[in-house]
């Protein structure tokens, strides 16, 4: 009974614009999603634009996330970059460090980590680097929820006390190992919105996933990412958002309280 | 009586490495100084910089300070840059922040924000610059203490109640205005030490300093600055320490109770 | 009556897209303009984008320019930055000579070089800049066009013997001293093409613009430019060259011989 | 008989200061060495720098190379990044270019293009990125030669029909398959100038060299590498060029006629 109300969460990231670059409609995103990764400057983003980012959420009672990437705007955090454990902690550290301050300006507090781009499945491959990205939020707050997949960073996470969300991007297909797929050109190819939403459903009422090999691989998701620079990313948010509501999903950020 | 006792700061502008760039000796200076102001990724530093000055100003029992510049690390922040009042805010909030979570990490507090190389005259004499400047501490944390020179920035941090402390610096000229005279080869310039210190011991005995064109000026000063970077910064900070402490004076930071 | 066909140069800012960042819409804008400004790297651009641009404009026959900027992309080369004229000259050296090879790579060769955003108006007025920025044309390659406006720039490169050509946005204001007016919210504001359009045609006839304070100053113009980033630039470009053509100018580069 | 007089060049990374940082005491390296890599500005370097090196190295009359780098100075372009065979291309045309012209500028020719740091390894290993590279000179200047290691890069550039050159860093222990063992404080490390250069000399004699495993590979060497910001470098260089001279050998650029 209690349990009628199924909830999920919708997140996006957000603050991708720098300087006279604009990037994401994030004023219209903002409406369909109830978390937010906000970039940090590393990869994206800029001092002005992460602040802006923060009223938006805040005026639309979005929960705050620290979006940590790469140091390389040229490669936007998506290609690999050799760096070491105590690299990837101190990059973490400062990003998080930096947007922290915006979002308690602002009366709020910082709900989650999630690493951005390359980041995201280094730190799910390497121990080393997962242990160099986890004690990074340990040491800045132990209440942040770590945001990640299954895979070596979830797990330290979870030995090591922290909360956790599994995300599950809308708009990418996966792999039977649940690492997603980039093809080439993914970041100007359109999501289909009802295919989105409606695989969303399935992999939230199943469990489950369908990877490209066809096989089905299981998955208790607690969010569901749009990526915010993806050319349609607002009508894909939009679809989720209608379609998640109508078959009885409250969206709510992960880190709320029921 | 109770004043028998004399105290001053002495502070040094610190991690100002980048990478394979090593810049000034930090862990000899560590040694001579009550205070250091660290910088964060802006004109100079980077992160693991970041971590390792706040470890190293740990063991010396250095109080730490942020010390935010303008984002030109081709010109190490020392060349004017056009920015809005809101941009320097941001931009202060930003690196506030990236430092404040690091040095939180060792358990420590921060003591001040100094804003750094061209930064520092810029808000003092531009009003809408110095209040950009001391909302981002305001917002940030009122409890820090604002470090700079007579002028608008040092006016507005007053009337807003913020803690402030005056900064002169050991191995610079200065103008009738309490400018400082910034000459084109000054960071390769060595500075007499034994002229350092003695000229520091008269301002503080006195409460003012003789200027470039041989006036005096008014000046109460909370800390002694030695540039990091400067070719015998070790010698500057330790005859300067030396001669403070046998003339009577305390070296503590200024941020500290008696 | 060879003079009979009076011609004109219709040029745009381009290549500034960056990384994942995209800006202006080139592909459309080449086809209305004769000749292109390309970013490099320091304000905007990037080596691929670089690339891209000169082929593109391979393609439309379009002639290139080097658009160098002040090192700034959080600025997009549009803040006042205090270099020195060495700089100046080593900067506009540095990029000129990254294009060049892109150019040379596709059997071209270089027509111009224009200062980007704030550099534009910084040489005109500084004569110590214009030199820097002068010599830097003249040690690379005196066979190339200097762009700009009246001002010291000008007077320098006609001295020193070079080709000028004087530029005139058709996207902006101007005041008596023949100074662009830059509103805070350039960059977002669209133009009216058919309001621009009919500007630029009474200049070239009368050989005189109607300013901001209701005066008419003297100006005979070798190019149009349309900022690249406008939010309506191929509108703007496109009525601009389409009311030209009409009015029996014919559009060409203004180094391409007759 | 006229092989009686031996020749040989020594070359050294140059240019590796940025802004305020100074990297490497070029102005006496100098006078050791018949060939200069000079950075770009992607992991070192500036324009003003690269100014400097070139009228230093023309001073001392020592042949310049392009330093070409990953664009990564918090990693001194010595951390893999994941770089297209296109990116790679491009990012090496650009700061060839940006090189050429200052050293023409100045009546002199390029003479070579050594990749930097970590790129040194990637195009002689991976295919794409060294197709990506060579066809980079090819595209700039085919008289230009490449220099590098035995490996797919090699290859490639004489199968295009370049010059090469083949070089061996007197300040590095070399594996069985010639690779460079890098230790983690390697830039910090001094090398015993008296080895390296009774190393070299056995090196060149013998043309094999003593690997880490115990084992011997055969080697013809054309340049012999110090690196410029290895602690006593000029020592190093020094040290090697004496004892080759004293053992007949001709110190002089690969580049040059007899």
């Amino acid at each position: 009974m209690n349990n009628s109300r199924k909830t999920i969460d919708i997140s996006a990231d957000m603050g991708e614009s720098l300087g006279r670059y604009e990037l994401g409609n994030d004023q219209e995103l903002m409406k369909y999603v109830s978390s937010a990764n906000i970039a940090c400057g590393f990869h994206a983003g800029d001092p002005g634009v992460m602040r802006k980012t923060v009223e938006l959420a805040k005026k639309n009672g979005v929960a705050i996330g620290v979006h940590p990437g790469l140091p390389d705007v040229l490669g936007f955090g998506r290609r690999h970059i050799e760096i070491t454990p105590q690299e990837c902690k101190d990059y973490v550290t400062y990003q998080v460090g930096a947007l922290k301050v915006f979002v308690e300006a602002y009366g709020l507090k910082l709900q989650h980590v999630m690493p951005h781009g390359v980041l995201f499945g280094m730190i799910a491959k390497d121990e080393n680097l997962a242990r160099g990205f986890i004690e990074s939020i340990i040491e800045v707050d132990p209440k942040l929820i770590f945001v990640g997949r299954m895979g070596v960073s979830m797990e330290i996470a979870r030995k090591k006390g922290l909360r956790t969300a599994v995300m599950l991007a809308a708009d990418m297909q996966y792999r039977s190992d649940l690492t997603g797929v980039i093809s080439p050109d993914h970041k100007k190819k359109a999501t289909d919105p009802i295919w989105a939403a409606e695989r969303i459903l399935r992999v939230l009422d199943e469990e489950r996933i369908e990877t490209i090999d066809g096989s089905y691989a299981n998955i208790k998701v607690d969010t569901v990412l749009v990526h915010g620079d993806g050319p349609n990313a607002v009508d894909v948010a939009k679809t989720l958002s209608e379609k998640l509501v109508k078959a009885g999903y409250k969206i709510r950020a992960f880190g709320r309280p029921d």
